[in-house]
């Protein structure tokens, strides 16, 4: 029993929504370290909507996951045995290990966690990836002026939430969206959003539209993408002349078959985007947080001690066990997860 | 007689392309220049694309002609009073004349020219706003590099052939896409692009994008934005990671009766162009010239040189009085003049 792991593989590409058909639970012997490489026991697993995109094979900005291949993602756990320098045994560690209780990485994918400074699974949320998504996407890209209006969707996820917050610190109104009330109540009480709006309420882009005026009487100076649709439609009419709209997703167009098969809304869409682009000289800017690694250490230098100190809060809603990671990812695509989704293993 | 000028007025608002009915020339006495005010009488008027913007009474980023009002545009013309400070009768100047023989302006709103530099008609095209517009987008928000590939279209247009030229100097590629056997002749001969395409001989975004592939072998780095339609929908794709899309303009949607109503291609182009944003890390940034007036002076320090040494190239297609204005900014919306339009009056 010992000797043996447990992978989740994509046992079929999904036509639209995710099921979960297309994923395969798998056992098998636990692997050998090789040279340079570590093996890692998991502790959490990072469940993201960007693994979406990796389960279609069409032109992206990274590999598909292949058919029976293991389910990408990151993950934090404990080195169990090590090949690479600097990696000893019971090294808390953090990397692109998979859908897996168990996986071998090469040293050099692999970032060591002190466990001291905070829980390790925050590598995988408000101190990890989307954290620093939103940090770098708000101040890089959005460059934030105190007074201003900043929207952002998806507002209770670790993206939205890390958004929200530095742009509540920076002195900006902040408004979000998210789906359900619940939702809203944990924008405005748990990440101090001035003011959140439940999408689930507004049938139209036209009626999301009416609401968000009223709670940006100023217009939006800010509006950071990452669900474009209903959304990306409401928000760009209120944009403010010299408005910025960092882009880091678009969460939900991600389901659509690949990519706007019906769900791209009307046929005028793009040139009313592009229109208002022009017409209020806004500046949009595609991100991957991958390629400003550089950054990293701004970004924990910044966000982390205000992490400890409760400044900035974050939610953790923890599925358990692999098993019940398909289940998880197709809840948060439906936006059923409540803060960032992780899957815990031990 | 001589105290009597013409002007054309907006006599209806056009639905779609306008026509010849939504013009009327009308005939009144010269008006006297008041305090701080000039008379001019205009030599020569320059037809833009962005008027068409202004025959409508939609939200712009500028105010509509009223109905019965002048038909607003840039001209120049002589100085034969004036009652404001620094003007004297003689002076030639540039300003926002409209569609007159004559003219009374704030000395504000007017420029000096020094018509032994160039001729004074080129204040409204290759040394005015056209050639200041391609010039801005292209250096501040397009940051050519050595070696890159420029698209642009309308490519023999005042601000087009603005940008390929500067492109082609800076050491790009440069593709030009126009209407027609002849502009694409003329932008290869006359302006030097590296490759013109005749979008007429394209049926389809998907044609144009496969012609395109062919004469860009590394993809797309800047795409110049002053068309959107058809040409945007082929550009998307090909664009390069990190390129840039400067927009300035959407000619080929200025017609769609309140913009897209019917003319903006297929339901998904909104999310696919999004994701091309996200997948490549574009930047699209709109602009409005008349913001960036600041940098006019580099502007013309750079550019009035190599355009008297010939170094960059410009035509004018000239129609002549102006009751034949109406019938060439219709032209000009078709796309059948060559080169930049004007209006000569005298």
């Amino acid at each position: 029993m010992t000797d043996q792991m447990q992978r989740i593989t994509l046992a079929s590409r999904p036509t639209g929504a995710p099921t979960p058909e297309n994923f395969k639970l798998e056992s098998g012997p636990i692997p050998e370290p090789g040279e340079g490489e570590v093996l890692v026991r998991v502790h959490y697993m990072s469940l993201d909507p960007y693994m979406r995109g990796r389960m279609d094979d069409g032109p992206s900005y990274a590999q598909p996951v292949p058919l029976g291949g293991t389910m990408e993602g990151g993950a934090v756990g404990e080195v169990l045995a090590s090949n690479a320098k600097g990696f000893e045994p019971g090294d808390m560690v953090m990397g692109p290990l998979g859908w897996a209780t168990h996986a071998v990485a090469s040293g050099k994918m692999l970032q060591k966690l002190d466990p001291t400074i905070a829980p390790i699974q925050t590598a995988l949320g408000v101190l990890g990836m989307p954290g620093f998504t939103g940090w770098y996407g708000l101040t890089e890209l959005g460059r934030p002026q105190k007074g201003e209006t900043l929207v952002v969707a998806a507002a209770t996820g670790p993206v939205g939430s890390m958004v929200g917050q530095l742009a509540r610190l920076a002195g900006l109104r902040t408004v979000g969206i998210a789906g359900g009330t619940d939702k809203c109540a944990m924008a405005t009480d748990t990440f101090g959003f001035d003011a959140c709006l439940d999408h689930r309420a507004y049938d139209s882009a036209g009626d999301l539209r009416a609401a968000l005026k009223e709670v940006c009487p100023d217009g939006i100076d800010i509006y950071f993408e990452n669900v474009g649709g209903k959304v990306l439609e409401a928000v760009m009419p209120l944009m403010n002349v010299g408005g910025r709209i960092p882009v880091c997703g678009m969460i939900s167009w991600y389901n659509a078959g690949g990519l706007g098969a019906g769900a791209g809304g009307e046929k005028d869409l793009l040139p009313r985007t592009w229109r208002m682009i022009l017409v209020n000289r806004l500046s949009v800017n595609g991100f991957i947080i991958s390629d400003h690694w550089d950054k990293l250490p701004s970004f924990l230098a910044d966000v982390a001690p205000k992490v400890v100190s409760g400044e900035i809060a974050h939610i953790e809603d923890v599925a358990e066990g692999l098993a019940a990671a398909p289940e998880a990812f197709i809840g948060l695509l439906q936006g059923r997860n409540k803060g960032k989704q992780l899957v815990k293993l031990i």
